[in-house]
Order: C-alpha cells, then sequence, then structure tokens
C-alpha cells in the first residue's frame, strides 16, 4: 500500500521500520533520529516495528487483530534484533510471539493474533463523536520532540495545558491526525498512530511529571480494503484515563476514519512519578 | 489472603489454579470440571492460572500492574504445563513471559508487568455508574456452564437476551459479582472476573454464534490493602463492545469495589461465527 512509484523507504515511517532478515523470523533493524522522543525512540514506532517482523514474516497468516507490545526497557540509539515465531498456527487464526533485543537483553516484548477474516454480520457500537472535519481545525505541533513532526496533528480538544498551575480537569483528548508525508496508513502506520496521545496524566493535573508507557494493546477493527478506503486521509483519536493510581494509570482510545469505521481500539497503561 | 483456618485449596478457585513446580518457573497443574465452559475450561480460569504462576514465582518482583493472556488453542481436559521467566527484571518493574503447554504445544501464552508501586498522586476518572446495591438485585445464574455457578452474580442491566429474535440492541451490561465461595479477592481472582461477561455479540445481536475471546488484557489499579479492604464483597462490572467486524469484536469492561474504588480495566477481542 506504498504509493506505486514511491521507492520502498521513500517514507519515514518505512525508514524507520526496515527490517533485514538474516534467517526465518530473524531481523535487524535500526534506530532512527527523525523517530527520537525525550529518551529513546517513539513507543508507536517501536510497536509499529514489531508489527513489522511480523507483516513480512513468510509464515504470517492473515492480517492483524489484535498486537500487545510491552515496553520492558530503555530502546538505545542504534542496532537492534528482533525474533518473531508463530507460537501457534490454527486454521484461521495465528498467535505471535516477538521480542527485541540490543545486547542479548529483551527491551521489547509482543504477542498478536493474526486471523483470516471472513465476511460476517458487522456492526459499530461505539461511534465517532460529532467534531468538526480536520480542514476546518487549526493543524499544531505540541511538542519540539523529532518524533512530533512526523504526523500532522489537528487537536480538537483535550490539549497539552498551556499553564502548568496543577489544576485538576478530565484527560479526553480529540484530534485529526495523520502522517506527516501523507503515507498511506496501513496496520503498521495504524500501530504508531494509536501511540500518538501524549501522557493523560498531563492533561489530568496540568502538571509534567516523568512518564513511560509500559504496555500497549491494539485492537484492528479492519481489512485491507477498509484501510485502502482511508488512504492518506485523516484518523480521529479520541483517548482518556480511567484511573491514576500509585505510579500508573492507563488509557482506553479510538481511533475513526473520516468516513467513520472505527479502525481500531487501543489501550495503554503507563508509569508516571510522583 | 485466603482465611486464616482454612486449608490451601479449600476454595474451588485455589483448586483449579494449584499449580506444582517442577523447576524455577517450571509447573505443572491440571484443569478441572467445576470450572468448565461449553467447550474447554473458562477463559477466566486459565488467564488466573497463567497469573499464579507469576504470582508464586521466587523472582517476583512487586504486583500485577498489567497482564495478556492469548487462547491461542482449545486447553484439552487434564493435565498442562506451564513455563513462567521474567523477561526483564528493572529497578522497580519486571516483564514477564508466561507459557502453557499441553503435548509440547502452547495452548495459552501471556505477558505481563509486575511492579513496586510508591504512594502518589492518584485519582479515578472513570467513575462507578449510579446503581442499586447487591442486596437489592436478585442473583440470576445465566447459563448451566459450570464455571457460571462459581460466581454469584447479580445482573443489573443487559442480561442475556430472554427471547432470540434477533433484535440489535446496545451491548452494554452491568452486574454485581463475587467469588461463590465468598472467597476474599486477589490478584488471581480479580483476573477471573475480569473474564465473568457473556459473549457481547449475545446481547446486541439476540442470536447465539460460537465465539471464543482469542485475547484478553487486565491493568490492574490497586495494591494489596485496596484488595484487603474489599475482601469477600462485591464487584461492579460493566462491559461493552465497541466493534463487530468481518468474525472479531472487541469488549471494553471496568470492575469497581462497592465502595466506588476502580480495581481493574480490561479488554478482550473475541472471534465470532457467521
Amino acid at each position: 500500500m506504498t504509493h506505486p512509484a514511491a521507492p520502498l523507504n521513500h517514507f519515514d515511517l518505512d525508514q524507520a521500520v526496515a527490517l533485514h532478515s538474516t534467517a526465518l523470523g530473524h531481523y535487524q533493524g535500526a534506530t532512527q533520529a527523525a523517530w527520537q522522543n525525550m529518551v529513546g525512540p517513539f513507543g508507536g514506532i517501536t510497536a509499529a516495528t514489531m508489527m513489522q517482523a511480523i507483516m513480512q514474516h513468510p509464515q504470517l497468516l492473515g492480517l492483524p487483530v489484535s498486537l500487545t507490545v510491552n515496553f520492558c526497557a530503555g530502546v538505545a540509539e542504534g542496532a537492534f534484533d528482533i525474533v518473531a515465531r508463530p507460537a501457534r498456527t490454527n486454521r484461521s487464526t495465528q498467535h505471535w510471539m516477538v521480542e527485541m533485543l540490543q545486547n542479548g537483553e529483551v527491551v521489547t516484548s509482543a504477542t498478536a493474533v493474526t486471523a483470516i477474516r471472513r465476511s460476517t454480520w458487522s456492526s459499530d457500537e461505539t461511534v465517532m463523536p460529532n467534531v468538526p472535519p480536520p480542514e476546518a481545525v487549526e493543524r499544531k505541533v505540541f511538542a519540539p520532540m523529532p518524533w512530533v513532526q512526523r504526523f500532522e496533528m489537528r487537536p480538537i480538544v483535550g490539549e497539552l495545558p498551556l499553564v502548568w498551575d496543577g489544576r485538576e480537569s478530565e484527560s479526553l483528548s480529540r484530534l485529526w491526525a495523520r502522517d506527516g508525508q501523507a503515507r498511506a496508513v496501513d496496520f503498521v502506520s495504524l500501530t504508531a498512530i494509536s501511540d500518538l496521545f501524549f501522557p493523560r496524566v498531563f492533561l489530568r493535573r496540568a502538571t509534567r511529571v516523568p512518564i513511560g508507557t509500559v504496555s500497549m494493546t491494539v485492537y484492528f477493527h479492519v481489512g485491507l480494503s477498509e484501510l485502502q478506503a482511508v488512504g492518506s486521509g485523516f484518523v480521529l483519536g479520541q483517548a482518556r484515563a480511567q484511573r491514576f493510581f500509585n505510579g500508573f494509570f492507563d488509557h482506553s482510545a479510538q481511533l475513526w476514519s473520516q468516513a467513520g469505521t472505527l479502525l481500531a481500539t487501543t489501550h495503554q497503561v503507563v508509569y508516571y512519578k510522583e
């Protein structure tokens, strides 16, 4: 689903998730400066790289249904290895174990389910909220980290606080987002987009504290044709925290196409200090 | 947190999750007839058994923050092996990989994060809905499978359809639930309780179709003292589907103590046929 005339790594996202296979399920890759966060790479690009290891595996059955990524340790700048294996292959579903290693130590782990889908009765229950269209919303860059520039984001509600005064408010955010180079969405980029919400604790507390996602899950609710219909269009993201308790909070989020298809639902649990 | 005067396996739940350690991180267990579902054991008890393997591991650091369980294949009646290993141990967090095997093949996989929590600013954002207390709600047994009898359930809204007429409705359920033997809640039983919602597709479609959970994630939002405060009291469960698409749907759920503490948030993706 990359542009037919474009070379494979024309896009920043494809450069970051490029993996060189050295043996069945064994890959080498490297972090990219363009995707750096405060410390280490943006978690979404790490998650997308884990997904890429599955997508280019010769034994892949079907397409992604779920992905859980555990951020075990900081990913250091430079090379990494990935090992991906199907732990179980059934008739129409497949279960994956993926590990990213640096210096022989696990820095990221993941499990995933892929499946061959059949046409069935289908229905949306969580409908897209009523929001202004992307062209009616101003583009903003909420922070100076490189990865933030890799997306075009148009926040509707729940931006980063303008004043860090410790005043508590709800943590709901809604924004339009798409790849900054208008790369067409696929399962790999949808994985990255699933992590683009800034930490809910910043919004909830209007206080900056050290944070780090420890685990993230994405459920994919589309097939190839639904993603192709999105193309390089905007995705509406919505995220809200549920509970903050003694150093960890969760958030629950949805990603819709502009046409109102719920593309993915995603959850994460995040460490915070203080 | 079992009753001090009770033998270890006094409770049905403890019998089902009992593991015999044969080497560091290697365990043997067996399915129990009392926890059977339509086919194979209740997924919640399988998930609880994976959690038990972590909880009794000598290298455990801290307490559970998140757990993802992948139901790779049907668990057959009888013996199983579990292998649990800390993939990465940091100063205050630990990342786990767990596999359940039968005849040398993976039937269930899991990853988890445990952590030593510190006292910090804490806050609930998703507040408990206003519902009648458990004693004002009638106890019901929604289905004849053995595992259903292991819980005391008092449904408030969103029961199984009385008439399977294919009429579509929203999939929201709320119910009070606790262990049927009033066993005090701990991280293992909270894992089992996280899976006690019947399939949302039954409610949404008023149609019975074959289903099976493929992946489930639980985020734990409490420490030991918060669980001890719950004791053998009721937990309010709330679940709702987000999207049904070509053979898979997700649901998002919350579990509160009667005092209003959000104990856990949990999500799953479920296969359905037709």
